[in-house]
């Protein structure tokens, strides 16, 4: 559980710094260091460090690191050299959301097809993806190579569409439905609870100002927040 | 940076502890423990006191802890016990799944407005909701006595938007657009970018798996994922 945990940070950290490569690179900018990633990103340089050197020695002597060269090392890392593809199943709006979200993110992912169970919605485009009947899961994925599956229905049935796409041999799923779910550990899962940003944006509205309007940290310390002057 | 940081996994973790209680009081337990919590919900048990002791005492010496009684300290801590409202900037396919969404999770957090540019929508009810003209976002926000901002337009257009967000004074701000965005630091933004967690699933995805159908760390040590029997 914990080697997950850890790993799951980690490379969620790596596709930051891609992006911030990304943004180096679009301007122009050939070499880099961890501490100048972390002043241009407000990341930090010593966690950078250990991020990248779990994967191997990626840093040159007297220059740092080769923005294209790191840039590549870190899409081959998170596998992001290769295309996947997506089905999104529930075309709710949350599923449609998902789709268009994915659509212009313009990521290795594709949205292929959704599913649904209502009659009206199947035969219908959205982007380059049909909506197709649920009944027709396992013969779809398979015609069409799906790898990735994201749920996107009401919170009652995700428990058993999980259970199907496990039946058919998917194994990295992304789950909207505000349930944790049980599978297989074989099965990659990632629950995006919505809610829990929320709560952590109530603990932060429920934080009371100190003197010189700096929030108070439950420990007596203070942290970096100031008030609006 | 790091404090904020640390605070923001430590409060993903608080709400986590809280769903467990909920559901441990809706089974009728009146005690448990870190290491009980631990072992029901998969967590780490050292964390879980860890967390807790961050915010004070809340053990009973021979007891553990009592759901209940912890259960409403986690809310207080969290300011769970406050409403709070929020508007949603944005209602297409993303804004409007965020307002079933927040709707159906029932939290303290009540969508109350929608924003839009869009003529054909304004005036539109969408559960307790009504999308409201942007141009009338300072009187709107004012008259509802909204605290939370959810921005959910499309990537060119948020940071335009966030600076109208601060410029009414709101404090705490869901960012749904895939880009990063800049403000004061007196205002708390969470940008949820669900790219990163498909990026995840890639990594999850290419990595090799060894024999015994273990999946080889970059280390060379096995994870406890198991290949499918």
């Amino acid at each position: 559980m914990k080697v997950e945990k850890i790993s799951e940070l980690t490379t969620n950290r790596l596709s930051i710094y891609l992006r911030c490569l990304k943004e180096l690179s679009a301007s122009g900018i050939a070499t880099t260091s961890s501490d100048d990633l972390a002043k241009r990103f407000h990341l930090n340089s010593a966690q950078i460090r250990k991020d990248l050197a779990y994967f191997g020695e990626f840093g040159v002597r007297g220059v740092g690191y080769y923005v294209e060269t790191l840039r590549e090392q870190l899409t081959n890392i998170l596998g992001l050299n290769k295309d996947h593809r997506i089905c999104i199943i529930g075309s709710g709006r949350m599923g449609t959301a998902l789709a268009d979200y994915y659509e212009y993110s313009q990521t290795n992912f594709s949205v292929v097809a959704l599913f649904d169970t209502d009659k009206s919605k199947i035969g219908q485009k959205l982007g380059n993806a049909i909506i197709y009947d649920i009944n027709k899961f396992a013969e779809i994925v398979e015609k069409e190579g799906i790898d990735v599956a994201v749920i996107a229905v009401p919170a009652q049935f995700a428990q058993g569409i999980l259970d199907l796409v496990a039946s058919v041999g998917i194994k990295a799923v992304m789950n909207f439905a505000p349930i944790p779910l049980k599978t297989d550990e074989n099965i990659k899962i990632r629950t995006v609870d919505l809610t829990i940003s929320l709560e952590s944006l109530s603990y932060f509205l429920a934080q009371p100002l100190g003197e010189n309007g700096k929030i108070m940290k439950p420990n007596g310390k203070k942290s970096r927040l100031k008030k609006k002057k």
